[in-house]
């Protein structure tokens, strides 16, 4: 059993500095698309046998360090009651919108084992197989609110900034909601057998700091303290997240995930007592092999002064990216980071 | 005339904090859209007397400290010779995209008073009418290249960061030449009549520190200098640039432009002994009026220990926002700013 990520995220010594990437099981690697290609991706989530197959092809293909659930964060979210489908091309799409009392009363607070078996199983399944750790995750209550109140994506969050200041009551009873089926849910993760987690907050970053600590932040604290009793490492990505991060190390979080627009020693002043994750640009994957080499090179010797760094992207893995470019990073995080 | 916004750029003495907002001219106002229905967005831009009545109409509707010429940062990249088409509801459009040498090369240097007299008309007659500064602006050529690259708005840049990672040689030639063509149409709008000069980097907030110091600064840096004979305050805006706020204020700009994702008391501590521009969130003018002025006290209070403030939001004013919002907000922060 490789244990390099969790001594990481404990800010434990490593003999190597271990390196996982978001979205590792996916659309750039051509075993994912067989596995993928003749069923929609909401087919995929919810197939333990094939969930465990891609989870497994990046740690097999590539060597990562951890290996991810695979799932989305929306699937919570269906389980509240809503229909959710995925548009290709478009990425998630919720027709019934949450913009009324009405509507958010009628969400339910899902007993996970019973409406998200599936994520269980797939958990319980990992686990026999894996020789590195299994990080469960969720999407943060912010995050997956904007998904329900916009019925989808957005570029300005025109919907859910509206809420937030014309009608403040029904977004809190709607992230108070969100965040109880979370707490929940990744309870459920911890019994099936994650040993980490992370919560994603993929569109904090859209928040003035102000609005982030009054609108978002309580509910990631408070979720995380629910979490404190698994013992379980606990992972908070605040994406776009710079001008946050003082409030993100307030969080209760063991690691703090750092997107790729920051340098990651500044970040590390700026955590203070924390291990982080991150943070190379997905893109600067493409750099020729050298240079890529003299980039990760710099970054780990920025990160030196962390208290735990798990190297990582500062985003999802790009769909076009080549693997072998993968590869290369993998090798060299490992190689160059050799203590 | 009203000269408070000039002072304040300067980091003079003012009696309030002056107030314009970015994207003022534009679609929310129901005269702009009286101007513009019927006819494309390009032949408002080329039409000077149509220009001059959607740039006051701001300054006389609303009462903003100063008025900035209506145009779009991309009307010098279609006289570097490259088609421009603005298709309903998705944006800037360059059918030709640049991406290789030969294309490069046959991009030429316009003279901005040939090819683009109908901005320099613009400023001329807007100088006679205003009796608030005018700000003339440009894109950064940052910028400008990702619309060439991309042939248009993107999610996540990747033909530019694909250019920038494997071909820097063609990536800095690109930004070389249109740096040039900047500082030609930017002298070009000092020569007309511009009191202060805005340059745009929407997308500098895509790059990690290291990038954004290598491959977009020096080229703002190289305009910022050749700009300073004329005496006029400078403003560079780097969008979603919290991470980047000591590299732009090591541009040689006079004023920085802030977003909303940081808090403007820590912006001011980092920028140091230069004016900053900001930061309201566009989407906070829906609060109620009660909420709206007091978050605009608050702001104008951690911006205290600036050298010079002027009030503007975080980014353009967006399309669905009531008029009389942004009335509340002009009058409240001349009423509180009131020294």
């Amino acid at each position: 059993m490789n244990d390099t990520f969790l001594k990481a995220c404990r800010g434990e010594p490593t003999d190597y500095t271990p390196i996982w990437m978001m979205r590792q099981a996916g659309r750039y690697l051509p075993e994912y698309q067989k596995v993928r290609s003749g069923r929609t991706f909401l087919e995929l989530c919810k197939t333990p046998e094939l969930c465990v197959e891609v989870t497994l092809q990046p740690v097999d293909i590539l060597g990562m360090d951890a290996a991810i659930l695979f799932s989305d964060i929306l699937i919570p979210m269906e389980a509240m009651g809503l229909e959710l489908e995925f548009l290709e091309g478009r990425g998630p799409f919720f027709p019934q919108t949450v913009r009324d009392r009405a509507t958010l009363d009628r969400l339910i607070i899902p007993d996970p084992d019973e409406s998200m078996g599936f994520v269980m199983e797939t958990v319980r399944l990992l686990r026999k197989e894996l020789k590195v750790p299994l990080i469960g995750f969720a999407g943060a209550p912010f995050t997956c609110a904007t998904y329900l109140i916009e019925g989808g994506s957005s570029k300005v969050f025109w919907e859910t900034k509206k809420m937030m200041f014309t009608d403040p009551d029904l977004f809190h009873g709607l992230l108070e909601k969100i965040t109880r089926c979370t707490t929940a849910y990744l309870l459920a993760q911890a019994g099936a057998g994650a040993q980490a987690l992370q919560l994603f907050d993929s569109w904090a970053g859209i928040l003035a700091p102000s609005d982030f600590e009054a609108c978002a932040l309580p509910y990631v604290k408070r979720i995380i303290a629910d979490l404190k009793p698994t013992g379980l490492p606990i992972i908070y990505f605040a994406n776009n997240g710079a001008t946050l991060l003082e409030y993100s190390a307030a969080s209760g979080a063991d690691v703090i995930g750092l997107d790729w627009r920051i340098n990651i020693g500044d970040a590390i002043r700026r955590v203070g007592d924390k291990a982080v994750q991150g943070n190379l640009d997905p893109l600067a994957l493409l750099l020729p092999a050298d240079r890529l080499r003299v980039r990760i090179k710099n970054l780990l010797d920025d990160a030196q002064a962390a208290k735990g760094h798990i190297f990582n992207l500062g985003h999802g893995i790009h769909q076009f990216t080549p693997p072998e470019q993968a590869r290369i990073a993998v090798d060299a995080v490992h190689e160059l980071s050799r203590r």
